[in-house]
């Protein structure tokens, strides 16, 4: 339905524009002028008392067109966009842009300005976007209605494969300055601004659909409907179209500045990340590193397997590279023999590893062979097996010409990702308007060399990942027959409630009884057997050991007795009376390692499933990771590994390693549960799970229900 | 000595060049022409066998030249450079600068001509610059002797206040590049190549008695005298001169590049950062990050206290840059109520916070009131008190001329740091034209932003750091009388004398005593009183536990007795015949936190101290700190505290908290004792030290003594 709808504003054969004028300085006058400027073919229909704009027959209302509009543009004051609205659904136009501010990003009552726009197009069948936005364009049809500075500054549109929807216009902007500036186009661009109607998402399908569009950059600030944005990553990476993706509002500060700018409120972050990390969308931080990759894989392909070689005129800046490449994570590869025989035709013995020093190469041969021994020489590096992917760092240097043209003619050729960085400033400025020429990516940093590299290695990830197949289980009766009545309010049920729950969906806690008092403690200890633990049931009281509510590893009746005495006397010392309910006497679980497994609801994304090893340091290390549920069991081992604490679970320092294969059947259940009962869990934590080789069980838990 | 030498290579006023000829590509050629070409005023003395070299007279030799030469400029084959050198020492020429290459870089052939070279001129009073550098310049004296490709693109050279003395020519030429692009220029320049004989810390004292370097950047692969680096660090800091430091070989493949390039050796990397950050020299990653600091400081001036404000003309762009300030420990400001009351008169009332929006300013005031508005409210924002520093981030932007020309008002006037952040690429080259004309930094990420911000913090940090005043402590006769004979071996000493040494300096052990049997085991304890720990004592065992050689908490004599029954059963298992010599009986000590307390005799920087909270786990997290020995009280607490364990100190969920003052003693102590011993103590391990409140015991320690 929307697919449609929008495949008609982005082929548009007919503009209206409310507010054109023959001041270009105005937004209704500039759009107008860079429609005509960049070559599109359609027609525009200015909307103006006057008789001619820009030349222009203009028209005093939409109604007196006389032909259909697919679009209409609106750039008139605010307490006018209602009426243009409304005139222009009357006359069936498919939808209307509305540049126009001053809406939900204004605070309340432009909110509900905002609110009574939806109502009126909506109710017409009428389509919005925007308002707050600064348009749109589709390179293929010369079709740029989009009043950014980079429309002002080009006087055409390139055209390319790079697909863009992004909630701010300016930051649309600035990734087309970027991509123009390297000669590398756009398929589209779209500013969604305010989303009253049409948001990214409906542009992301319109992307995902466009075969002129081969990869997708998404800015968002407010991500309005997030099931969909995760169908669509799914079946834009299927499609084999990566998604990238930056996402505002990470810090407190940078919600609030969304917040002002577009009326939206900021997610979770971890969770987003969580799953961009589960479906492989590339989320970055910058609009600019963002259209970098994306123009790194259009020009120079898809990242091989391998190390990144290194080439560079300057041992000083070959250095620095190994350092950036290796602290980002790369290896540096070893030239195998054969690579190493084709560089000696070029090169002295003592210089035939990496990083391939063209300093080297000029000293070591006459100048009219360098230029064929630097290409040579690349071209050999980069068909080294060993070798995935190359840099090439410029200092300012001698022989640059020739440096750099092999360089192009190598990224053309070899088949893996090649980075050029242009570290010279404006001594280098010929070889940026060569890379440019040639469409190819220049960046002029170290960090953003292993950024884009970074980039690309995630794009490939994406593109092989299985095929999801985790669905959400359906809530097991025998546990939702143990769920509190559901009245909205979240309720913080027991440890003994919790886990009983646990036990319903088959999950492994401890053997364990409620006892009232020291007698029925004794009694229901001899029948679990010893060593027991016993521990505080009282409301309210979540930390129970640092109240002394916790006496573990009770091997007689007599400790029992003891313990459940000393319990009761700091529950009298520290709690109300009558807040403690008795004493949950446990089987006392053995425990070479401890886990903990928490799931939360996030409202925009669903269960998240939270997993960390090492008892209580996992709070101050933050050394977690999340895992959006449902997960398969396949998804869980790669993410336990990248836990800092992972070497604890495979027998560190001489200790017995767990039975991961039991351990990862324990998360992927513990994920069907909370999965299994949707927004109704809040709140779960199993911590600690002890384990103890193949023996696994939930020692402790709570959960907040709703 | 060597400064009286060097300023008179730096103002030199008279060069000899080997090699020059009318060939300007050739090394020699094109340096002749660069020092004409830039306007030096000294005279130029071609060696040449033709008569005229660039319509110059040249001569035969040196010794043929009528008058003194200060430098001797030397770029010949690698065969004759030792015949030139002796030419030149024979003529009591001050210096020679070898610009040729193929020694100590090319191999062990190589390092044996270099070695003959220093042989050479050392024996007559000759220095030399060199061997494989690339030249240098003294700006204020219009002396440009570089042949890099940078000083070729120029036909001036701009003076400036940053000073850069650095190994690698080609970095220097590229942060030359950079600074020039910027509009900013540099006092001197020096490739220091091989240092064969003057090395960087030669000319980095002359940096710093010369008074037009306001600032000091060094690139260095080799730190050939750490003690003289340290000495000048701490000088030239005292002198209100920030000394930035990019150490090339962090990583083993970048080592690996740096040894190819000028046959060094890289140090240790976290050695020399913990060096760095006593000391207050700020160490970067990347060259252009340090040029970059460095315009910043000389061009914006000093940090500030207080948070970050972000003006910008996009809401997207504003959000991204709170985000990534955030995400760098900076914070972000809130205005106070005048500030607000000044923004006022240009903005609504719904945006007098941060980011500062010059985009709703524009659609809330007549364009010809807008430059002023955006001035006044640039200015405002940062006259508040909460305000330490700003940036402006420029997205494609409409009026971007009135923003940066109101930002280049605000950052030369406003008295705190100010960064331009052009995102616009060639969209915004008039903005990057207008920072060059006002000499002030551009970058374009919000990554170099921060950079930028973070190294201007720490440059603010270091000239306000104390004074240092620890000094390395004599040894104590005590401790020495128990140190192994002097034999020049590694040994390793056991538990026992290591605590020896260890209560002889006055440290807190615990009460403790060798048994060879389990009777002495028995009475042993009996003395020392119960519970007691029993360990074993094995030649060649460190990991006491893995193999069951500990027992803990005996609270009884049957259990010391049975404890080393089965410790004699474990040997028996594991070591060889006769390799147990017994147990140690040790006093248990109580803690509520365990602490590793290591040091580390590095064989550039000395007596590193590490410091570690929470027992095993510090090797997996590597959540440890470094101290250079010896330090200072001061210095130990915001070590301590830049640990991710230290909450568990100040008493965590409920435990006691540890007695600071107490374990900053303790570990002041230990760094004492460390340093004392000097290169003598290899490698020691006070691991566990376990702390209960103001009790603090090293529980166990081992020593390797050499």
């Amino acid at each position: 339905m929307s697919l449609a709808q929008i495949q008609r504003i982005m082929n548009a054969r007919s503009v209206a524009i409310y507010g054109a004028s023959d001041d270009i300085s105005k937004w209704g006058g500039g759009l107008m002028h860079q429609l005509r400027r960049h070559g599109w073919q359609g027609k525009i229909f200015p909307i103006n008392r006057k008789e001619f704009v820009q030349g222009q027959k203009a028209y005093l209302d939409i109604g007196s067109i006389p032909e259909p509009v697919d679009l209409a543009c609106v750039a008139v004051p605010v307490d006018q966009v209602g009426r243009v609205i409304g005139e222009c659904a009357d006359v069936g136009v498919a939808a209307c842009l509305i540049i126009s501010s001053n809406f939900a990003e204004a605070g309340e009552d432009g909110l509900r300005r905002q609110e009574e726009l939806v109502e009126i197009a909506s109710a017409r069948g009428t389509r919005l976007l925007g308002p707050n936005c600064m348009g749109l364009m589709n390179t293929h049809a010369q079709f740029n209605l989009c009043n950014s500075a980079s429309s002002e500054y080009y006087d055409h549109t390139p055209s390319g494969p790079i697909g863009i929807a992004s909630q701010s216009g300016a930051l649309m902007g600035t990734m087309l300055a970027r991509s123009y500036t390297c000669g590398i186009g756009l398929s589209s661009g779209i500013s969604v601004g305010n989303q009253a109607d049409l948001e990214v998402a409906d542009f992301f399908e319109y992307l995902i659909d466009d075969e002129n569009t081969r990869i997708i950059c998404l800015y968002i600030e407010e991500m309005r409907s997030p099931e969909r944005f995760r169908e669509l990553a799914q079946r834009s990476i299927a499609a084999g179209k990566p998604v990238l993706l930056v996402k505002a509002g990470r810090s407190e500060g940078g919600a609030h500045a969304v917040q002002s700018h577009t009326g939206s409120l900021a997610g979770t972050h971890e969770s987003l990340a969580a799953v961009c990390h589960q479906l492989g969308v590339v989320l970055l931080d910058d609009v600019i590193d963002m259209i970098d990759i994306a123009m790194a894989w259009v020009s120079v392909g898809d990242w091989s397997e391998g190390g990144v070689a290194v080439a560079t005129a300057s041992g000083g800046g070959g250095a620095l590279a190994m350092d950036a490449l290796d602290a980002a994570g790369f290896s540096l590869p070893t030239l195998g023999a054969s690579t190493q025989a084709a560089l000696g035709r070029w090169a002295p013995p003592t210089h035939l590893q990496l990083p391939l020093d063209v300093g080297v190469l000029a000293s070591h041969n006459p100048p009219r062979d360098l230029p064929q021994g630097i290409l040579e020489s690349l071209k050999a590096v980069m068909a080294d097996d060993a070798v995935g992917a190359g840099i090439y760092v410029m200092t300012t240097q001698k022989n640059a010409q020739a440096c750099w043209e092999a360089v192009i003619e190598t990224a053309k050729t070899c088949g893996k990702p090649y980075v050029f960085v242009n570290q010279s400033s404006e001594v280098g400025s010929a070889a940026s308007r060569a890379m440019r020429e040639a469409s190819l990516l220049e960046v002029t940093s170290l960090t953003s060399a292993t950024t884009v590299l970074g980039g690309l290695r995630d794009i490939h990830r994406a593109l092989t990942l299985p095929q999801r197949t985790a669905a959400v289980p359906p809530l097991d009766a025998s546990v939702a027959a143990l769920l509190p009545a559901e009245d909205g309010e979240p309720v913080t049920i027991s440890e003994a409630e919790t886990k009983a729950m646990l036990a319903a969906a088959g999950l492994p806690v401890p053997r364990q009884a409620m006892a009232r008092d020291a007698d029925e403690a004794s009694r229901i200890a001899q029948e679990i057997g010893f060593p027991v633990v016993l521990k505080i049931d009282a409301t309210g009281v979540t930390h129970k050991s640092d109240m002394g509510g916790v006496a573990v590893n009770l091997t007689t009746d007599s400790a029992v007795r003891a313990a459940f005495k000393s319990i009761a006397a700091a529950a009298e010392r520290h709690l109300q009376p009558g807040q403690m309910q008795g004493c949950l006497v446990q089987q006392m679980v053995p425990g070479d390692v401890e886990l903990i497994v928490g799931a939360r609801w996030d409202a925009q994304f669903g269960t998240m499933v939270v997993v960390g090893v090492g008892g209580t340091l996992v709070e101050l290390l933050h050394d977690v990771q999340i895992l959006p549920a449902p997960f398969t069991r396949e998804e869980v081992l790669p993410q336990l590994q990248r836990l800092k604490l992972y070497p604890l679970l495979t027998g560190y320092r001489g200790a017995r390693p767990v039975d991961l294969d039991r351990l990862v059947d324990t998360v992927c259940r513990i994920g069907d549960f909370a999965a299994s009962l949707g927004p109704r869990l809040l709140e779960f934590d199993a911590n600690p799970v002890r384990i103890s080789g193949s023996n696994i069980c939930i020692a402790d838990a709570r959960a907040v229900i709703r």
